[in-house]
Parts: structure tokens; sequence; C-alpha cells
């Protein structure tokens, strides 16, 4: 299984690097063994054509490196408190993500605008707040994560699979490794139609909830029909 | 004739892919064979690369499944509704692409701005209207495309071949599933066009009758002197 | 020289469609043989894929076709207003690039707002007027060059080698085909440029005469020092 | 020495072209031999597509040409200039590119407004002024570079790898070429990042500083732990 997720892991890297999404080494993705309690993750700072499966790092809930020859990326404290609070997700990607990226430094949650943001967010997709200067001094990436639990004290991650981290950019989660890349560029491309909205028609507010509603339970739940699986989450 | 129909429809999807307007799997093309009445389309959910002739899916035009072994794309009941209504169109296509539905997020329609817009879109592309809570809840996707077909009563499918579904996104057709198709690839830039000269001209209303008139009657009807087959529809 | 020309005019439609700025059939390259009379052309409608230099059009300077087996591009008649006007230039190239297109359709000539424009236009990008009901009614492609000829009266097409028509797209030329393409690249960066520029500062005005003779005369002309033949018109 | 220099002065150069940040031929990448005092550079006006090594110009501090047979750059003196008044830099590339270029035309510095921005820039990304007519006229490009100089007068061009020249463009630097580039790459992103969020957010001030200093420091200087070699400056 760790042999798996390893694969799965490199993969979602790579691709992350071919869907334009991270420019020089300014992206992460990583995947979860439940049962070991151990994460996969891109090493920091290596360029995407460098990774192998043997530069990936593997540390366990707690941060201790346990496999690979290289430091984990210097987000993996984040990814580590995310994994702890939210049991469900096995994936998480990290971008600076062009669009999503503009809305984390506006301090702007992005409005439920239309379907395409309804198939992926059942609802706005939310803005973790700035971090104190202590939080910052100490112990900063893991704060970080510690901030995006805080927004989800009321939020189902499972329904609402990102968020903005202010002055910072985009982190989003999934079932898997390559759920959460997915989610990542459906987050830049719903981004970039707000972006466009919101100049088309400053004023407009969010899409109906009998829209919104509609195009979530299509996709996940049990009521789902959309793809080729009916009734189980969508892919 | 089915197994023409079935090559055209594979190539447009892949296309569709490869011209950068369908992310992940949004966007699907169909096409009917008028004298069997039976609609060739994409599997839902389905990536690109995955697609091959067999993977496509055929119904009737009230929407059973009498061919493929995939589930249609969840917007069948859409192109279904607009094939019975417009009885000239030969394919559909369906995108999410980047700036159309910026527009129809907007709920605002496109309006003739330009020469690229006259050459294919005779006036403005219109708006659909959003959905009622009740035609949402009870069957969804044929109800968008009966709003599409609704806002036609005084439309030519021929002169405007494309809508913008509120909330949603594009639907163009053409005489085939690739006219289809280009009429797409021409919406998208007909939209980034007409987002920036709104930008740099706020107040500007479209091109006068003349050039519009002289733009489409260049490319389509009969004393059309585009392309190479002078005197018939431009491709 | 005419089998040379047929070879330029051939490679610069090729690689206008792999620059990005020509979708679908939208845009076309041509080429004079200034001693013979007789231009190279696209020919109308007909994908960039199946280009070949069979397929390409010639037309002497009224327009009689004269070799090729296929339509020349509709443009024909404004390409060859712009070869009788202008004596001096070897190549003309249109497209219906974005944001070249963005500023014609909102009927605004381009200032010239930094070095990238001066390098290539001295002073802004001009506008050609829309034209009347009974000039698009009567030899409608004509007439667009004739416009184009009306706004040179006092511009000089050698330091400034494109035009915006006003509703349409650019048009731009230069001493071969491939210096017209360029001039077309140029453009399209340099609305880009100034598309962006003027979002951040609404109220600026050309960059200072000292600057803008700089960097023309740079390139172009006698003192040119920009490139590998000094004191000769840069490429 | 001199050859590991020539390689990647070539790379780099190669690169910039992949990259998309420099269309035509608007952009060069230099590097320095400190021991000998010898500058590679990109040769004026040629194509990437035509670089080798034997196409690099040679010049010496004083921008006397001591190899290579083509002209070096015209932007020589100004790469000169920078590597006189810097004497830890070991690279430089100049661009063109879109994002940044807007900003330099519209003469506005580039606020840190993200943690992309903090990575690489500690601070805005300064402007150095327009010339007078004086040093237009008389040793253009040196001026340039002196201009940059002189706004660095209280600046650390360790910690503010780049600058924008006034209706120019950008000027980065490195320890090399390789990492002159990535700050090119950088700031290019950093740029549309910023054009984006203060379209969305007009009024919004730089970040809180103690978030610039942390992800200043996480990634250069003594405490730097981001990427493989911990405590060293980050790649």
């Amino acid at each position: 299984m760790m042999k798996d997720l390893v694969d799965q892991v490199l993969a979602a890297n790579l691709e992350l690097h071919r869907s334009g999404l991270a420019r020089l080494t300014w992206g992460n993705v990583s995947g979860i063994d439940r049962d070991r309690g151990l994460v996969v993750i891109k090493p920091s700072g290596v360029a995407y054509a460098d990774l192998t499966r043997d530069a990936l790092a593997v540390v366990d809930l707690e941060g201790r490196v346990v496999g690979g020859r290289l430091h984990p990326s210097s987000d993996t404290p984040t990814h580590l408190a995310l994994y702890r609070a939210f049991p469900a997700i096995g994936g998480i990607t990290h971008t600076h993500s062009v669009y999503a990226t503009m809305f984390a430094q506006a301090c702007r949650e992005i409005p439920c605008l239309g379907t395409t943001h309804a198939d992926q967010f059942f609802g706005p997709v939310p803005l973790a707040r700035a971090l104190t200067p202590e939080e910052v001094r100490d112990d900063y990436e893991r704060n970080t994560g510690r901030a995006i639990v805080e927004r989800f004290a009321s939020l189902d991650p499972a329904a609402t699979p990102g968020v903005l981290a202010a002055h910072h950019g985009p982190f989003t989660w999934g079932k898997d490794p390559g759920a959460s890349l997915e989610n990542s560029i459906a987050l830049e491309a719903i981004a970039e139609m707000a972006f466009g909205t919101l100049a088309l028609a400053p004023g407009i507010g969010p899409i109906p909830a009998h829209i919104l509603d509609k195009h979530f339970s299509r996709k996940h739940g049990p009521g789902a029909y959309y793809g080729q699986k009916r009734g189980s989450p969508g892919a």
C-alpha cells in the first residue's frame, strides 16, 4: 500500500507541474497511509524534473522523518495539521496558482458565482485568517495549519475541499493525492472565472441556493449521478 | 453513417481537450444521426485521455441508452432538448470555457463588439434565464435545454449558434460535431475580446448594423464568399 | 525569386498559427514580388495544418488570380490596397489577435507607453476609421485598405508598421512576410502591456519624446545599433 | 571556469525563451567570471533558436569585446554597470515580460502583497527613475544601469534581487545566470499576482512585516530552512 501511495504522490506532483499550477518549485502534493500513520510528500525546493520515487520524503504524523534521503517540504507541518484534524482526507495539494493566490492576497474568500464552483465547493472557498506575530515566530507552518482548522470549526472539509491561507495561497484536499490535485485545478479555474465575473458584475451575489444544492449533490453524496459510479462520491 | 458520426464525435471531444477549452472533464460534444434519431455523446466524468470509440454513449431522442457500456454525460437531456427543438443542427458542444463562463456567471449577454463576433454570431450571444427552484428540482438538465429553447423563441439558431446558460456556461451548435466545436472556440475568443473591450471602453455599444450584416453574410448564406465553397454556408 | 517568396509566405503563415495569434483560420500573411507585380497570399478559410506551397494563391495588384487552385483570402483586396499605396513594404500580416483586437473594438489607438512599443512603432499605433454603409456595401475589403491609407496621409508606414482597423483588428507590414509577422507578434505584446498599464495607471500619458526617439532610432535607420547589421534597419 | 560560465549563460538564455518570458529577441541573460573580469552575454538581436556557445559574446567590465564573433546585446552597458556596482552578483537577466513591464510602464513599484513575493524580494520591487534627455542622448544603456544603482543607494541587492526600469522593464540578478533567471520567472509571477490583487482590493497595503521577515529568512540567510542545503542561501 505504501508503494501505491508513493506512486500516487509522485504522479500527482508531476501532474501538478504539467498543469501549469506550480512555477519553479512552488507547490507540493502529499498523501497519507492512515493505517501506518505515514505521510509521503515532495522534498523541499527540488525541481519537478528531478522528482523520482526515491526523492520523496516520508514522515509520521508528528513530523519525524522516517524515510527518504531528502528534507521534506517546508510546508509539511501544515499538511500534518490538516491530516490530524480531518480524518477522512487522503491527499493534500498546496500551490501558489495565480488566480487563487490573488484572492488569498486580497484576503477575500471566493463566493460561489456559478455551477463550475458549485460542482466542487458547497459554498464559498473560505479564507483562513492571517497569523499573529507570535504564531509566525514559533512553529509558523504548523500554525498555518491550525488557522485553517480553526476556520473549519463549522465547515465540513468534505463539502469544502480547500481553503485560501490569507496573504499566502490555496491548500486543497481529497480522498487521495490525485483528488486533492483535481481540486487545486478546479479551484484555479473557479478563481479565474470569479475574478472576471466580479469585473463584469461588481455587485453580484452568490448563485441561488437551489442551484448550489443541485450541482453539489449531483456530483457528491448518496444521490450523485455525475460520472460512472452513480450514487458514490464523484471523482 | 453511424460509424462516421462516432468518429466525428470522438475527434471533436479530443480536440475540445487539446484546444484548452475544457479542464478536467468539464465539457462534452455530441452529434446526431437524424435518420435514425440517435445521438452519440461523451460518457459522464471520463477523462479525455481515456476516450475511445467504444467509450462513447448512444441514446435516442427520449434519452434511452441504446449503445455503449458507459453512462452518457449528465448534460445529455440538455443536448436532446436542443436537438428536438432545432431540427437543422447536427452537433452540440458544451464547455465551461473561462471567458464565456464569466459572462454566463455575470448573467450578461455578449454584445457584438467587432467583426470577429459578427463573423460567427448575427447579433449578441444571448443569455438563457436561470431556472426556478421547481425546474432545478425536477428534471434539471432537461429544463436547462427548455430555458434555452424558450430564449430562442424569436431567434434563429442558424444565425445565433450558441447561448450562455445563466450561472452556468455556454452551449454552441452547428451542422455537425466539428462545426459546433468551432463555434465554442470562436465564442471563447469573442468573450475574451469583449471582456477587454468593455474594460477599455465601458460604455461602448454594439457595432453598426451595416458592419454586422456584411460580416455575417460574408461567411453565411447564399451570398457567402469566405472560404473555398463560395455561396454555401462557411465552415 | 517567386519560389523564395512562396516559401516565405508559407513559413510565415505556419508561424502565425504556431505563435498563437490566429485561432481557427483567423489570420493571413502575404508577400509581394515587386518586379513581377504579384502577391502570394493564404487561401480563404483553409486550416493552417492543410497549408502547402501549392495551396497558396497568387494574384496581381488588381486582384486577378494568376496562380494557385484555391480562392485567395477574402482580405486580399485590403492587402492589395496597402501594397499599392506603400511601395516600400514587402509583406503584410492580418490577425484577430486578442489584445490588439480589444483596442480595435474599443476604437482606441494604442499610446506609446514604454520602450517595447518604441522599439517597433514610432508613436501610437493608429486607428483607421470605421467605414460608412456605402463603403461596406460596395467593395468592402478594398475600402478597408483605403481607410487605412487615408489614416496614413501624414504617417510614414516604415516608422508605423501597423494599424488597427476600427471594429475589426490589426494589420501589420514589413520589408518581407517574416518582418510583417514579427510586427504582429510585437503589436500583440504591446497591446497586452498597454491594456495592463492603463489598468494600473488610468491617466498615464505617452513616454517622453526623448525616450521614444532613442529607442526607435536604436533599432531603425542609419544610426541603428541593435542587432548584428549595425547601421541598417533592424530585423 | 569560463567554459562552465558559457554553458550556464547559454542554458539560461535558452530557458528564458522556453519559459515564455521573452518573445522575439526581447531578453538576455549574462554571467560574470569575477576572477578574470569577463562577462558572457547574449548577442544582439539573435533568435534564441540560433544561439550556440560560439554565438555568445564576451566583454570585459569596460565593455571591450574580447571574444565571440557577434555584437553583444545592446543592453550590455547596463549589465556592466550592475556588475561593477554589485560585487556579489554573478548573473543578470533582462526581459520585457508582460506583467513586470506593465508595472514598469505604469511607473509603479510592486508592493509586497503576499508570501510568494516575500519568498524572493525582501520588500517592494523598486522602480528606477526615468532618465533625463541628456542621460538618454549620451551613453543611454550605461545610464540605465546608473539609475538602477542610484535607486539601490539604501537597498541591499542580495535582499532585493531585481528592479523595474521606468518606462522599460525588469532587470533581475542572482549568484549565477540561472539564479538571475529564476528571479525573473518569480518576478513575473509576483507582478501578475499583484496586478490581480490590486484589482480585487484596490486600497490594499503590503503584508505585515512579521510575515515578510519570516518568509524571506525562511529561504535566505543563515537561518534558512527551505530547500536541501539548510542554513545556506536558498536556490
